[in-house]
């Protein structure tokens, strides 16, 4: 089978060579991006006189042919022509015959593929903005049907202090929002189009890159020829974003791996989400959440790669580059994967309110408001904390809760705490006295909670 | 010494443990953020009536002079209390005695490192946003000065197509260009200020966060305490940051070792920025560009634990996180450095016309305009492809250039090429041929270096 | 100050870059291996004629005086002279003189400092192999002291099936021994020394490294001079190593950090292990556990640095390699501090008896035993297995354990079920049943045990 | 479609989430070994009366009839049963009924991936082995075949000393060789067998494991079960090996694609080893070996998730560890098939003698032999190395070789120098003043070469 570059050579490439150096069983995942590509630059070759009306209109014909039947899964992509650009360039020209041997004209695959790329980051930039603003519904939803439903917030997985449930969802509302802020940025950054940079320096031919640029979506070319077709940050930065998202959605799954344990029991999964044991008849495993926290390490791992394949590569594209796609091509399935199945979790979760205030009741979740409340009354905080510190320790030695205890007990310990100490003992007293912007009160939360609904909702289109 | 939690333990902290715990010989680094930090938290519990005026007052100078000690190396960091946080109020308490003990209220170290971590980042952002505008500078400067020198640009490490000089060294500029925009979006990410989120939950007393934020350049205080005290993607962003920036810089650092090796001597580093050999006499090593690429290790390394150290962490605030410092502070000084090493071997390099010159005669950089050529003459680039390819077999086979070549024999192969085929072979007329945006025809060139100049100059205050 | 390579030299150093270049800050790290290579190398130039005896003892004489001072801290190490091996070489200059300047006869740095790297990594692998072999022995000794103390064993973080405490702390001691037959592989795999391959080719003079070799420990000399100065694989092995330890360790730690959690509460740590808040006065965390977890992540990254440090790095040396040592180090040092410290926490860890015997009347942990018994009547496991899980299905609806089923209950489910069923039902009685080597019946723990203790005394010297 | 644990469910699994948690898109990679170990396991099942002979010869025959299907492609894998060993198991239970419902008996599947894994781990360690054997006789012969061809060794890519071009070859045999090493490691490391661990406790009938362990080729089984299903110790070691050698590889694979570059012209690749561009009608390029560099990344990418997978994975075994077979077998293709390119291009690889010669005239690779050549007359060597430095810097100054020197300049320098210094000045005549064990003398090659051939001999069966 002809090579687009075979004119040079005389020996056949080796089969082993050919297999070890071919792409089309991967980058047809691109197939969209090329094809779109090639009809903007056909019809800006035509406007520029490059090549005629006609052929133009006869190439983008046979473009939309091929990307239906790819679409219709009757496309044969063949190993021996590498790549998905040279599959479908092959098959317009067998198609077509003669225009389609004209429509690489003042292109090089360097530039080609930079397009491709750039465009399905835009694409996936674009997906996962929509797929995590679901998951975010997914979370605001929740925290608006648990009503005041009280937890213990934890450090170091240690009791700290009590929450509202809607407020520990609302932590990770904030994660995707930075995720999504991300993703955001890196539209910005990748709002340059390369096509018609050439191989490396450009080309002899008239052509307009503006045209191209503006009929793909992008706001203006690239600058310098050599950087736009060795540039692979953009894939980088989405590595990143993914990796971002991964972690949170980790962090995410951990806890509710935890929280579903059966010495927690806070909330409970509903069996469509879980899996069995082929040997313990007994099992409800959370696999789905332990999925989600495993597959983070791919992301990571795909972001390494790309790192590690750039790390000191000459100016300008190498074939290195090739081994960009695979990595970037899975991890963005397994983010989105993750973000469906966590909506999924999110929306079905129930929450065991006779677990979580058992919960409340231990680990002195109160003796932060106790000290907070002795520095109201002018007792430094070093000194309040300290004095708390003691009565927790004998209280612990007792077996008892800082609300069991006797006034007359309490005041030996500081002669400034006094009747109303009552107002911030006990879980549900702490809750209602927290006073700070975006702390757990039942007050600050609904404020939240509206805020996310009014977000949400005008990003709804 | 007393610990600031020690009321409720009744055991020491073992020596190795003590050890293994500290933090304070390497967060010492931010003792200014600290200290910024403190102070405005002091002045906003004066202005909210939980401590006095006076009290802030003598805070506020105490901290003045103990940030005053440290700037001079004259404090002693103790590890026995653990952290810079506990260092600074430990010697506060001792110099200023009871208001010191109040300056901790409603707030802890959760939300204290975690506002330290994010005004360093910011700190660090704006400063590397500057380095990397001197090093553009130097580069387009190096741009200028070049004039219409030639060079061959390489794909696959094979002379491609022959280039400007200066449009090589623009190229870079791009990557430099694309790394503050992501450090700029890094500043937009991280205008949220977390002070005032307290352990996890926020505080019963009535502080004023808005204010906080303002005193500390913020544009708000974050909205979740939970996520706000476990947030630490900003330290993950920074190291992406670095680690495209270290990309970059080691894309160049190979290049250039590669140019300044014997075989292409391409370049010439100043004796300034080599080294020599303890046992070859006569060695100049481009030792410099290979520690630069060599970094890039070190930073890739931060990244990749950072990102391992967040995964699967439940909320809110675990102590691995003071994890998260050592390389984060390590990355960013690499890349600083680095970025400065590389600033000043662009602006010292030479480049060996003699070589390039002689470089830009070999690899037939003239095949593709020859083909263009013929693309212009109405044949389709596939056919003038194959051609050419069998035009520079027969060439190489012969050892001669295509511009040596007579019409006659170049018509043989195909009658569209004519007299005027002259215009675009030899390297200087490929060059002068360019036409597209972003290529490296001397016009082109030109245009890129103005808008560079003014670019930079716009953004130097 | 002289550099030892000035002579080819017009141009100072900048001090940028003697700062930037420097690796004494951190090389020092090799003053014993760089003096007792230099040490052997002396008394080989002397033995083969290539310097006189006289010289050869004056060598020796004065690096062992500059080995005292520095361990005693006397030394005055000097940026200018950029490594430690440059530092130890012109302070014996200037102590002896002209002989001093004989020792770098035959050698250069890049085959010294591969020697020294080399020889650091056999120390490290020796003395982790004992730290660990501290730790099994903690582990084996607390295995023996909670007796037949059970627990469920988690799948999933979901109970799955009673065994025994000691079992499980057992497992530990498995996942340790691997780590130290990889450290005894990577003795093996640095047993032949690289010093006198020179700078890359070897030497013109008549040295004997077979005497070096002996002399340092090392089996044989390395057999080509270019890969043994490049060659770094035993740093990449030992970052591995390491990196597996870690993992270990913070698999332990994640297990311990859950189970001290309050919900859990099957052990309780010393609380000189253990750090509080500074604003929660309740909180008792274990912050070792979480850093010994934390840790993990820059043992990887420093793995990963290596790896990528040596990436596409042509051969020979080059002076990327310069960036081997601070990660390294680095890995080391936080490995070795984290088996102390998990050392000293299972020396002093409490299990409590009553917390874990409730968790095991919770989760249906005999169900799988009672599938084994009925396979046990001759039904096919998948039959049983479903049988079994309808049973646990309607008990987790009656809120009722397996073992309070009466026997008729069970009967109507399979009429294989016998009185003898009661043998299996119960977690204490499942334990007992096991009968699988390596399974967590008492007998087969016992035997376990006993083999630990005669492993770990033998290998006591 | 019935899942092998539904009894205890109610409700059917999400169709996103069986897609989300199958693993038979992948894991059919192990059907060799899950069929191999289910074999043994049924035999063993029998011989200890579990099940009758009649039972296990009808599930072995089964199993034979699946392997073959599945070799044919005649196989009919199914999503909704999840994983490999429920897909052939339930194909088992169709084809031969209730005998079929007994083979899960006294297993669970999470000894079984154990074993499946380390099966497939020894299977891919022997494989790269036996290639990594191949790759060496290729360089071997190779090296044989050059003869005395003379080359610049470079450091820091600056040309250093003259060597052997087969020295340099047979550098990279060492390289493999530790590889070699490394891979034997493992099969050492990997000598137990997990198989009758059970879900994580063992089990309570009475089976044989050593049987099984003996019947699949293991040393013994393991003795901790609950170690035995959460260990993945040996696809971590997996990664690492296979790191290290694309680490090799990519050292290799840079060095040659600098070789080949026009500049350097040492060495030409065959036709069928190249690819061509799209746009360049002149090119040839190395993409085989760029391949193999940047194939290096996605190793390291996959040894990162390895380890990023089980950073603090509780005991024991958790559904994230499903996402450790991707990685590991992308991995080992890569690996696999990059030896494979590797031995083809060295196979076929031609020097340039021309182009060498004139490379060892640059550089004065003799000013070590130089410097040398007085310490044998005397001088000190650090006095020597300034000399000769002089001596090259105005060489340079003068565009002079050393060998082109009269003997009276040179002694001008130092009367040290006599009329035999000739023999150790110019290329040819260093290389052949070489001494040490493992230097680049044709004598020491020689020896090399030798050993080489015995030693890859002695290991061809």
């Amino acid at each position: 089978m002809e090579k687009p570059w075979s004119g040079r050579f005389g020996e056949e490439t080796l089969p082993l060579v050919e297999r070890f150096t071919e792409s089309v069983s991967f980058d047809r995942e691109l197939f969209e991006e090329d094809i779109a590509g090639s009809i903007a630059h056909a019809e800006m070759l035509a406007e520029t006189g490059i090549i005629s009306r006609k052929d133009a209109r006869r190439i983008v014909a046979g473009l939309r042919a091929i990307r239906r039947d790819i679409v219709q899964g009757r496309f044969d992509f063949k190993l021996a022509f590498e790549d998905i650009h040279m599959n479908i360039e092959a098959a317009l020209a067998e198609r077509i015959g003669k225009p389609g041997r004209k429509l690489h004209t003042a292109r090089s695959r360097n530039d080609q593929i930079a397009l491709d790329l750039k465009l399905w980051t835009r694409k996936q930039a674009a997906a996962l903005i929509s797929s995590l603003r679901e998951l975010q519904r997914a979370f605001v939803a929740k925290a608006g049907e648990v009503g005041e439903l009280i937890m213990p917030a934890f450090t170091h997985l240690q009791p700290a202090q009590p929450i509202l449930v809607a407020h520990y969802l609302l932590a990770f509302v904030e994660m995707f929002e930075r995720d999504i802020a991300r993703l955001g940025s890196l539209l910005d950054h990748t709002a340059d189009c390369p096509l018609g940079s050439g191989a490396v320096a450009g080309t002899t031919l008239p052509i307009n890159r503006k045209s191209t640029a503006r009929k793909l979506g992008f706001a203006r070319p690239t600058r310098n020829s050599l950087d736009a077709v060795s540039d692979r940050d953009f894939l980088c930065e989405l590595a990143f974003c993914l990796s971002m998202t991964a972690m949170h959605l980790s962090r995410w799954a951990e806890d509710w791996v935890i929280f579903s344990s059966e010495r927690y029991g806070f909330l409970d999964l509903p069996e469509k989400l879980c899996t069995g044991s082929s040997i313990m008849p007994q099992k409800k495993n959370p696999d789905t959440l332990e999925l989600v926290r495993g597959k983070t390490a791919r992301v990571y791992g795909a972001l390494t790669s790309l790192l590690v394949l750039l790390k000191g590569l000459p100016l300008s594209y190498d074939r290195d580059l090739q081994e960009d796609k695979e990595p970037i091509f899975d991890a963005a399935r397994a983010v989105t994967d993750s973000i469906s199945v966590a909506t999924a979790a999110v929306g079905t979760v129930a929450f065991n309110r006779k677990r979580l205030d058992a919960a409340c009741e231990q680990g002195y979740l109160d003796a932060t408001a106790l000290a907070e409340y002795m520095v109201g009354k002018g007792v430094p905080f070093r000194d309040a904390h300290r004095i708390v510190g003691q009565i927790v320790r004998n209280c612990i030695a007792a077996g008892v809760t800082l609300s069991s205890l006797p006034l007359e007990e309490l005041r030996a310990y500081s002669p400034t705490i006094e009747k109303d100490v009552c107002r911030v003992l006990g879980p549900r007293n702490v809750v209602a006295a927290y006073r700070s912007d975006g702390s757990s009160s039942p007050s600050q939360v609904r404020k939240q909670i509206a805020f996310w609904r009014r977000h949400l909702r005008a990003r709804k289109k």
